[in-house]
């Protein structure tokens, strides 16, 4: 006899993941002890897997999605930020290859009267996480309680830590069950996993980073389009004000890819400076932000990188969470430099290769369990559509193992190329679309 | 790094399920290293599952499906039985309620002069198990050493036993794992779990009984005939000559379902007596199997079953196996009598549901290590067809737990139908098809 059949369990998992293979619609009970039991551990790994892969090629409807995340949520807690008196308001990205634009952003953020309550996640495969990026920074720690979290949010205005244990924990277990059994690449898992976190986060609004293009998840327009709407509908049912930008991931962020290099590259934006691209969508996501959470109004976040102000909030969110934020940045032992091997116009970029490339020079990990090198990753010093002269730099490599740079020099073949001068390449803008 | 990556194994699970998953067809040498690296425990439950259900969902091509066997089969040994005198011939069925054909069968093909050595299974669900049946028998032992096996089936003509451990492991692990985990329904891995072992087995000739109805996996004859297309393609490709029949489940086969009830009427049939549908599937299937080895010419198995010459290869093929052919059978300690509400002709008697009471009285398991009680289950005192009068008997329970009466009441709830007396249903033929 099966668990329902004999009466311990209200559902027996065999018939949830038929019912999925058959193309049922699971009803609200079954999705709800689904997932509950999976945390439990009363359905096992090889049970949910098979489910994932059923919804994965299956599908689910928005009703199934938005039970689901509930679901995913009800087996944590809900946090609560009505002790701050700031309106509070987030982002969260799909993940890139380059993207620092956390780190700069929540400072300036702050710096413009919203509070930002983040908690973010570490790389895996060719993809960076923010943790990663941050614990560069000599002392700075990931990890805070609940009451360490509420104080640095409450002097700065701005956090950003690992989520606790107790956040979401199916979701915790699911996404590293789907890392390992080709079901990480579904529009319902993907969205009730990230949404899970960020409604279970309690911001009042959030701002979502959609990544479109080769470094990230979604490949085209009509997937990360998708993907947009099912999240901002999520939210919005949930009650987070939500609203999604689409934006370019067909070549990197910026100029570095890595940890330190990242970090470095985001000081600059927060100094007045930096690549225009990370100044621009710092901005442009910044100003969604206040806008979403009613402080459209308030302090342009121009100024504030421009002033100073989101550099002050930056070094003492920094030093909130034990960062030296004058403490010199990690060096990789090993440099490799790419040279252009033509005079032209830079056509493309890949954004894959260049996070594979960084990946395997140490920057990023295959497994949840492996650590990072701080210092490796890539820095490239053209971005597509620039004029470039044969000998000149492109890109540089930096890791601490030298046997890693051949294996890095692999991955980006075929990765750039150089058009005849004066050709003008058809590059996506940086801001592909917006959905509320 | 994944394993592929770091260079201890050549593939990446990850890619394989992936590839299946997006539509690919898997290439040899990935489907070879699939499966063996199931068995040596590279590739973990969680990722075997979620291949299956791609598997289900997305389908295999004849030549997937052919290596996969193959791969399974390559995990661990093909028997051989050239020691044998005799053409060896076997017969597999796909599973059903109330099929203890193999008992009569088996000592009537030996008797007619061909070898069959059956590697035998047990029951799971709703379908009864050959081996369950046969250990209701007092002192009779399922697992045999190979010098054993030999040694019956060189005495008596036949052998039923279990299978080693040595026997396509790759299969016994999958199909535990596909029983859990919703991926059982699919042609592909059906065909290739039954073949691979048949094919190990090392018999010459195969006869498969490939069961259609409510009773069966198969509910429909289109999928029936496809799985036994599937299956006389693998026999045949891999030097075994196999022939398949469609035979009816939509009703149980014979009047019993349960274990020791079904040794008691597999006595009957190979002491000249016993259901005419019984007899007729036996002296059918005894036919092909011996027209598919080359023994067609020999003594016909209706005779073999009415001049006691089968019945003495049974009684002697129970003794070498360590059961005593005069020992009284187990009885249960409670019985139930349904009895017919009204007068008229039975249209239907449902296998499926005939096959869950008989379980839930005890003579089925929900889980593999599960034990099953020898004297439980369902006999029954109509077929279809048959004239019925109310307040006649229609079906009696055998439990030793009279707890367990309600429950299989509730499971034949809208079982049987009965007609208006006069009336002719439309019933299946007992051999559906034929497929060479």
């Amino acid at each position: 006899m099966n668990d329902a059949a004999s009466g311990t369990e209200p559902f027996d998992v065999v018939d949830v993941i038929r019912a999925k293979r058959d193309h049922a619609e699971l009803p609200d009970a079954q999705i709800d002890w689904v997932v509950d039991a999976y945390t439990r551990g009363i359905v096992a790994d090889e049970q949910m897997s098979a489910l994932a892969m059923a919804i994965l090629l299956n599908g689910m409807s928005r009703r199934e999605i938005a039970r689901w995340t509930e679901a995913m949520i009800g087996t944590g807690r809900r946090m609560d930020w009505s002790g701050v008196q700031r309106p509070t308001t987030d982002k969260h990205s799909t993940g890139g290859v380059g993207d620092k634009i956390t780190l700069p952003l929540a400072p300036t953020v702050a710096a413009c009267g919203a509070a930002v309550p983040q908690l973010s996640g570490r790389g895996l495969g060719h993809t960076g996480g923010t943790l990663d990026k941050l614990e560069s920074i000599p002392g700075w720690r990931a990890s805070l309680s609940p009451d360490e979290m509420l104080s640095v949010l409450r002097d700065t205005g701005a956090v950003v830590c690992a989520a606790g244990a107790d956040l979401a924990p199916a979701d915790k277990r699911l996404y590293a069950l789907r890392d390992v059994t080709g079901t990480v690449e579904s529009i319902p898992l993907i969205a009730s996993s990230i949404m899970s976190k960020k409604i279970a986060e309690g911001t009042a609004a959030l701002v979502l980073d959609v990544k479109v293009g080769s470094g990230a998840f979604m490949k085209d327009v009509e997937s990360a389009r998708e993907l947009a709407e099912t999240m901002v509908a999520l939210g919005t049912d949930a009650g987070v004000r939500t609203v999604a930008l689409l934006t370019n991931m067909a070549t990197p962020l910026g100029l570095t890819a890595g940890n330190a290099l990242e970090v470095a590259e985001a000081v600059e934006v927060l100094g007045g400076g930096g690549p225009d691209d990370v100044v621009e969508l710092t901005v442009r996501l910044a100003r969604e932000m206040l806008e979403v959470s009613g402080q459209g109004g308030a302090k342009d976040p121009a100024d504030a990188l421009r002033d100073g102000t989101a550099m002050d909030v930056w070094r003492r969110m920094i030093a909130g969470q034990g960062g030296d934020p004058d403490a010199d940045l990690p060096r990789a032992r090993e440099t490799h430099t790419i040279l252009a091997p033509a005079d032209g116009t830079l056509a493309s970029l890949d954004a894959y290769q260049v996070g594979v490339a960084a990946w395997r020079l140490g920057a990023g990990r295959g497994r949840q369990d492996e650590p990072v090198q701080a210092a490796a990753g890539v820095r490239m010093h053209v971005k597509p559509g620039a004029v470039v002269r044969s000998g000149e730099p492109l890109l540089t490599l930096h890791t601490d193992e030298p046997a890693r740079i051949q294996r890095a020099v692999d991955a980006l073949d075929g990765a750039y190329v150089i058009a005849p001068a004066g050709s003008r390449p058809d590059l996506l803008p940086l801001v592909v679309d917006r959905v509320s």
